[in-house]
């Protein structure tokens, strides 16, 4: 059995799970008064928190909210079940062979990559009827936690005394070391997660599964029925699910804790947790901060998102094919946008940023004129900047970015590895070469298009510095002397048009060229967007540096002292921002109030076929044919999705929804559009988690694709 | 026969339509320099210009250039064949009897208003078999001009010495009142145009008729195939026609100057006339106030439409009634998006502004530093205001509309007339009642998205004011403060679904009882919009005298100045702005290049069965079933859509596009994409006028619609 080893503060023994938790209690008892912060206003009223395993404070409040008790056992067979999916997801096990549940959604890239002209996999869904008929993921890794060790002092020591921006240097270079150095040692994936804003540094080892193989999945569009426009919606109807299985030495792996399928499901009221592996939060955010995210950066982005889906879908309408060119960015943009709106929605409710009579005095005082006032200010003056033409918003296009990367790595590979911007050292190069020579087809008329649109909304930033004040010689937007000629003879258009129409690198073999040629090739190019590229650089690269001396390395530090004076006082009564490192919340079974409508938590198959019709069946409310043609078979009543008060974000798709007993009810594939404030802030009023009912993937599993072994393997009744 | 008569300068005497030319020429030789000016940058070398019919700078050209000779009879006949439809298109007489042809979009708002839950003729069309099955149109009207005199020196008496804001206001009550004792006179509508932007002022007297009856209308589905996407765009394939009638004394009109029906059509190369009511252009905006218009004011309201877009879009895809409830907004924003994004493209394009090499230095030397960079400079700061308050787009919704309207009209009517916002003086009252009566369903869902969206665009701009610059005591907006307590206690949503669901405006019968009980009434009522309207009617009020006195009075004054001094200097070799009066100009039929592509001028009715099926007959691109029935009877190569060089703007919508022996040979339905940069200037390398041929009417209504009585009326062989 593997141990959980956890090194807490200064303690140089490795501590079991439950010994960790017992010193954790003892801490936490010298703390006297139980003060509210922000970050857990509301701690003890709602079924707030992405805790660490390790914190008593969850166990403390589950027992007295709903008279549960998480034991030591309990809580390692749970943490022991789940497993990071990929690059993106959650995921558990759900057999002793190794099987392993996971959303659609996040398996999709697989389904997609193992696609061929005769079989859409994403179009048809896959099951493998045999062992051997499982498809292997190249490429694809599950990781499960093995142990996690507490290397903040020994981090602290390295960088005391220096300033902020040394200071991290150190620190990225100590991290590096001490990842290698324990992994090699373990022989165990490890990484160091910075927790609490840098007031504490974990050393996570895992287990890693290199062999995943898939097993089963349903057709797209009954996985995401309803598309875009029911996305982050409820009532909802998606059997976002899919199975894989891990192996180790060609066998299905054995594995000791794995979570069994309950057979009653799970019913409204009842108590249910996430374990998984929630990606971001910004909970720890000060008032000016999230005053700047309110006031600049959602709206920044929201309008070129909005400018954005207009434009590509625009284009999409104006014929199939334009349409299947863009449908991906298309998708991506209305995604973000929803996403964004739901998040600044949040931010403009001024009951969320007061959401409890009592703690209002205490954050207001503590967030008033708070040490991120200043730079949060000026960065509101100096971000376009950097978004527009380090991040390349302003140059929107795979033929920019392929342009930028050729040009950026000839360049940094002139340099000693150490000097090198992050993203070029040795590392990563073999992943840039790999995005570089990537044969995805790359369209003339959407690269201008996307161009056009970004070029334009760079013109109407900084309009070619041609306006002038006509109060002084001062001209209005100084900001933009150093590009100030780029549109002085081409329209955005004009130039989008140049630089996409007379560059060769949409073709792979002449992007291999100048990898090939490195610094010479690129020096000597005469391709247009090389050389606009290369035109730009220095311009680009000024505002990285700006941007990370001036802001990202001082908002660190600040940060990293407001969390550690936070945590010295709480303890594990706050639980860390999510970092895509092992969580588990607690919630019931629970519907809520829409302008005025109360929404069940439960949907129903009968309900998946009314909303069908209610849209003609149209995309994407049409539905796989197998559901057309078994639709008599299936009984309406069976429970399809189901919303929960668990505290939830991206990164939690795929993770299981658990009943008290340790047993899978439901797959977490969503949030609601109120849980998108979960970023910054947990409400329980209207904030839902969304999940697949384990109802609803035991009946299509029988009903609909006879999936006879799988079903056996979970261990249901036929 | 009706003479034409003009006024020129101080000449007391009527002048014939031949006369006035003749003066006119008279006049321009004294002008001995032919200095270009942006205006008319490429007068000699380009098909520029909406021109006044007595300008005798268009005969020449078209002589020189052309070689035809177009005669005095010729003018007037054209002249007097034009007519205004309604209130925002063109349209022409083309039979003796009456029959007058527009644009099915120019007549659709009649077709909606005749249509039954039992036959909805937007969708089936509609055709009189004879003349008493056509159906009287109420309230639209139809005006051919008889005769103009120039008022110029009149008024210019009356403001002499006064202030640009009291001279104003001198000359709109000295406009109201001649129109009013130049209709009682003459017994015709009379309006005063400002031409010139104020240079010229010319009273205009049109004959009136009244009894105008709808003949025949094509399917929608075909009137506008394409829809949105195919909007602005070509090659093109619209059947966008329809056939009304004038009345007198119930029975068809005599017309003794009507267009007759080209039998050969048209041919690439020939030159064609556009005679019609083009409705606004820019072309004498100086240099600084483009610079405003593409720096703010298309920036801004592309903002706002892309948002718009996007939201209306989203709410629409949520479901069928969704997307029956928001279709009306949603192509009214797609089109205004397209148009918008057509002119900021112009206004980006280097070359638009030195389009001629020749002309550059004078233009530069005129418009650097030209007298608008002042008031344009501070409108740039100001203008959100106004619009957001005053116009009120930060309260997009027919609620606010409808309590603006209600409580304004209370607050007004305590006024003497002439003290009153001009909307709501006594000529006026009569519309804003209709308009505040008017039945149309509101829907309350649709009400709140409209309105969350554009309280949040406020929300955005102004923060609520609680952001405070950490470097001072100033907050960062303090533009705000007469709002800052809007958001302090609701987000966007919140206010938004109190304001709607609050309110009983949506019920016609309670606007009534607001309307009867005028002031008391309102101040009494607890209805939450009228409250919220009463609340910050005086901060709209503020902006818009401060918009009125520091902007729109001294821009009109400079701009005034600006042309008289350009008038004297040019007299007729420069066209005025359009004002939605009576225009002609010359052009060819001739293709353009696109994307390295060469776009032919003429579509057929095989290119219209072609687009269909490549969008799989799928909305827009669907087909009316009387041309899939009959498709077989259809000559394939009948001509369908053309292009011209003409110089056209909206309001040019169903004028007739005439060959040099005055015959119709298409009918103008749309601009491609760069035509819209005529709003600020022509060229003629790309910007087409789009029209449908006159073949594919002639062979739809022989073939698809035995329009028998139609066809010989319009003395077609059949």
């Amino acid at each position: 059995m593997q141990q959980l080893s956890f090194q807490l503060f200064t303690h140089p023994f490795p501590l079991t799970f439950s010994v960790l938790r017992r010193q954790v209690l003892t801490f936490i008892c010298y703390t006297a008064l139980f003060l509210l912060t922000v970050l857990s206003l509301s701690v003890l009223c709602a079924d707030e928190g992405m805790w660490l395993f390790e914190s008593n404070s969850v166990t403390a409040q589950v027992k007295e909210k709903y008279g549960f008790n998480m034991t030591d056992d309990w809580m390692e067979h749970i943490f022991k079940s789940s497993t990071r999916f990929g690059r993106s997801g959650s995921a558990s096990f759900v057999s002793p062979n190794g099987l392993i549940m996971t959303n659609h959604h996040v398996g999709a890239a697989q389904l997609q990559m193992h696609s061929t002209p005769e079989n859409d996999m994403l179009k048809n869904g896959f099951y493998a009827k045999t062992l051997s008929d499982e498809i292997p993921c190249k490429g694809l890794e599950c990781i499960v936690m093995d142990s996690v060790k507490d290397i903040t002092d020994e981090l602290e020591k390295i960088t005391t005394g220096l300033q902020p921006e040394a200071a991290a240097k150190a620190r990225r270079e100590a991290i590096s070391k001490i990842e290698q150095e324990e992994a090699n040692k373990s022989n165990l994936h490890c990484e160091v997660v910075t927790l609490f804003q840098g007031g504490k540094y974990h050393l996570y080892r895992y287990k890693k599964y290199t062999d995943i193989r898939l097993v089963w999945a349903p057709e797209q569009d009954i996985a995401a029925f309803g598309g875009d426009p029911d996305n982050y919606e409820y009532p909802r109807y998606c059997v976002d699910c899919s199975f894989f299985r891990a192996y180790e030495n060609d066998k299905p792996a054995q594995i000791q804790h794995y979570l069994k399928w309950a057979t009653n499901g799970v019913k409204e009221n009842e108590l249910v947790f996430v374990s998984g592996f929630p990606g971001t939060t910004n909970r720890a955010f000060t008032r000016s901060h999230l005053e700047f995210q309110r006031d600049f950066y959602f709206p920044e982005r929201l309008a070129r998102l909005y400018r954005r889906e207009v434009v590509y879908s625009a284009f999409a309408e104006r014929s199939l094919e334009n349409k299947r060119r863009i449908a991906h960015d298309l998708d991506a943009v209305k995604n973000y946008r929803k996403r964004a709106i739901g998040q600044l929605d949040a931010l403009q409710t001024p009951s969320l940023w007061k959401s409890n009579e009592e703690a209002k005095e205490s954050a207001h005082s503590r967030f008033h004129g708070d040490a991120m006032a200043l730079p949060c200010f000026r960065l509101s003056e100096f971000y376009i900047n950097y978004c527009y033409f380090e991040t390349g918003e302003a140059f929107n296009s795979q033929t920019f970015r392929l342009a930028r990367q050729l040009v950026r790595l000839a360049l940094e590979k002139e340099k000693p590895n150490a000097e090198r911007l992050r993203e070029y050292r040795d590392g990563n190069i073999d992943s840039i070469k790999r995005s570089i020579l990537n044969d995805s087809p790359i369209y003339e008329d959407v690269e201008i298009l996307k161009l056009t649109d970004s070029l334009s909304m760079l013109f109407e930033y900084g309009n070619g510095g041609e306006r002038q004040n006509p109060n002084s010689a001062k001209p209005i937007f100084p900001r933009n002397i150093e590009w100030s000629t780029m549109f002085s003879k081409n329209s955005p258009k004009e130039l989008a048009t140049k630089l996409v129409s007379g560059s060769k690198l949409r073709d792979v073999a002449e992007r291999r060229k100048l990898l090939d040629g490195g610094f010479t090739a690129i020096n000597a190019s005469d391709d247009p967007m090389i050389k606009f590229v290369l035109q730009y650089d220095s311009l680009a690269r000024k505002y990285r540096k700006l941007y990370e001396e001036q802001f990202e390395a001082p908002m660190t530090e600040i940060y990293a002292n407001l969390a550690k004076k936070r945590f010295q006082k709480y303890g594990d009564k706050i639980y860390p921002d999510a970092t895509f490192t092992l969580r588990i919340s607690f919630g019931v079974v629970k519907g809520y109030e829409e302008a005025g409508k109360y929404i069940k938590p439960v949907t129903n198959i009968a309900g998946m076929f009314d909303r069908a019709e209610s849209m003609k069946f149209k995309e994407p409310f049409n539905l796989p044919q197998s559901w057309l043609d078994n639709k008599n078979k299936l009984d309406p009543k069976t429970r399809f999705n189901l919303v929960t008060t668990n505290d939830i974000i991206g990164g939690n798709s795929g993770s299981p929804l658990i009943n008290t007993k340790g047993e899978v009810v439901g797959l977490v594939f969503d949030g609601n559009i109120y849980s998108l404030s979960n970023n910054f802030i947990y409400t329980e009023t209207q904030s839902r988690c969304v999940a697949v009912h384990v109802d609803v993937i035991i009946e299509s599993l029988k009903k609909i694709y006879n999936a006879k072994r799988l079903i056996e393997e979970l261990g249901i009744k036929n």
